[in-house]
């Protein structure tokens, strides 16, 4: 694993990971400008492979594992989401058998998904710590590689190149709104646009309870132990805690927190929905729901020009966020 | 209004809209390649101004009377659909007010949609009759131009325009799939296509119970009267008779029809935004259905390029296609 991050490591992973991967486009809509106030930008995961930008770092960190001369009979990754299907696709692009660790319990469409490119199911109890534990005895076991989230910088590298692109696709960008989990996508693109254009603002967006700002001040990590899942509609940005590894990135580099409850981001889907006929899921909605918030105007004055990562686009057809009974009756 | 159709004129409305109108992207997704069989090249008109290819008709037939030297005082037409919106844009864009007649009970929601491109709206009786003898009212009453939504050289040619950059964004297209209502664009498309590449096949899409390929073979208008509406979920197409205008363009030009039934729009909707991350209404599924339909082999042997129209994305947010009550419980 790579033992740091910066430009050089981004800009090396976008060389690596370029003709496999998207160049994404960069969208407007004067709807949307109108709406906020603001000129907007949005990058569009969603058409990335896999429907989100965690191809990026999968393929990011695999291709460095083979370049470094470490030939890993498998890989190993724990996820039902973005990542783990993200990593299924990686690992076949790259030739090598690949197991995802799922919970028991989790949706068919999503287990086909990650079967459909080729990886092999495991299912384990429904617990954050049953997922870790059974990935690590695979990896153990088989002598596979795992590739973590968003704790390894190779990761971070790959996601890194979102921002790259960005700051290259959208001149004298102001600010960046980028939806956070664990922090491997915000740290990745603050890395890349800090280092190109240092007076643009980086701004986390996060859900209700993950209470970001207040550990990035103090620089302490504040959250309860052991790590929880935040009660939100958004599946991308449930996880509460960022990573011991993005924790400092995001501590030097971030400008920002902007807080968006689940009607908020709702809300988001259903304009790019309607105004952009792009089909986005809630944690892309939570940007578009941050450009469209009266925070923003702590960041950045009317006019200004705003890049909003929409970060993923797998939605399940039939519980659209706008939809959803929890949203509806909020 | 212009008196024919042909190559010249849809060449004259492409240099007359260029710069107001965008040329649309083509977009392709492997995974319905591979469900297909085919290439699928989609042709993306719901992001084209006013989220359909509607804009393009509406806009030449306006700037076409301009420049014919007549100063109509007001833009009149009736509909509460994407023609009414595209008409109150493409007047707005030429400073001229409009009127656009619905029938009572529209939505708010379209209402507002033509009201936002700043026409006024009549409401007038809920029959087909009703609208054009209230549209037929205001424009005498006011010396005002009807812009009609298909039977019209000058829309007809504008829509044409489709065809003109699909022809060259893709090269050697071997199928175009067109979803028909009166037939404006169908036969636009079809004079544009037939006229630079004779061979690639041009097959109208259809609801059931249009019937419209007994009619084109026997070259008579076997339709019942007074003109119906079909019982479909596509109100984009939703005409049953094609316009005087259009019919004999259609005998001359179009190859075959395929028919769809709301289940499959619906299924061709749910697929686009799953695997396409993009919003289409019912008829812009329909095109995909008929991509992915039995049908198609009769018109091309697996492995052909095959263009997809996706004429619009002007869906109500609560009503998407897959989730209707009317599809599920078909």
């Amino acid at each position: 694993m790579a033992t740091k991050v910066g430009l050089e490591e981004v800009r090396a992973a976008a060389t690596r990971v370029s003709g496999s991967l998207h160049r994404t486009e960069v969208i407007t809509c004067s709807t949307l400008d109108f709406m906020s106030g603001y000129k907007l930008f949005f990058k569009t995961e969603m058409w990335q492979k896999t429907g989100s930008f965690k191809a990026r770092g999968a393929l990011n960190a695999i291709k460095s594992c083979l370049e470094r001369g470490s030939n890993p009979p498998m890989i190993v990754t724990h996820s039902s989401g973005n990542h783990g299907q993200a990593v299924a696709w990686a690992a076949k692009h790259c030739q090598l058998p690949c197991t995802v660790v799922v919970p028991e319990g989790t949706p068919v469409v999503k287990c086909e998904a990650i079967e459909g490119y080729g990886a092999r199911l495991v299912k384990c109890h429904p617990t954050p710590t049953g997922r870790k534990e059974m990935a690590d005895k695979i990896a153990k076991e088989t002598g596979g590689k795992i590739v973590h989230p968003y704790d390894d910088y190779d990761v971070i590298a790959g996601q890194g190149t979102i921002g790259l692109e960005l700051i290259k696709q959208v001149e004298d960008l102001d600010v960046v709104l980028v939806p956070i989990s664990g922090g491997g996508m915000t740290s990745g693109i603050a890395v890349a646009v800090k280092s190109i254009k240092p007076d643009c603002k980086v701004i986390a967006v996060e859900p209700e309870g993950k209470d970001l700002w207040r550990s990035l001040e103090s620089k302490e990590r504040l959250w309860p132990n052991p790590p929880q899942f935040l009660n939100t509609i958004a599946e991308g940005i449930m996880t509460q805690q960022v990573g011991q590894v993005t924790f400092p990135l995001l501590c030097d580099l971030v400008d920002g927190v902007i807080t968006v409850n689940d009607k908020e981001m709702a809300e988001g889907c259903r304009l790019a929905a309607e105004r952009m006929k792009v089909m986005v899921e809630a944690a892309s909605g939570a940007a578009l729901a941050a450009a469209l918030s009266d925070k923003m105007k702590d960041f950045a004055p009317e006019g200004k020009k705003i890049g909003v990562i929409l970060c993923g686009g797998n939605v399940d057809m039939k519980k659209l966020p706008w939809l959803l009974e929890k949203v509806i009756n909020q």
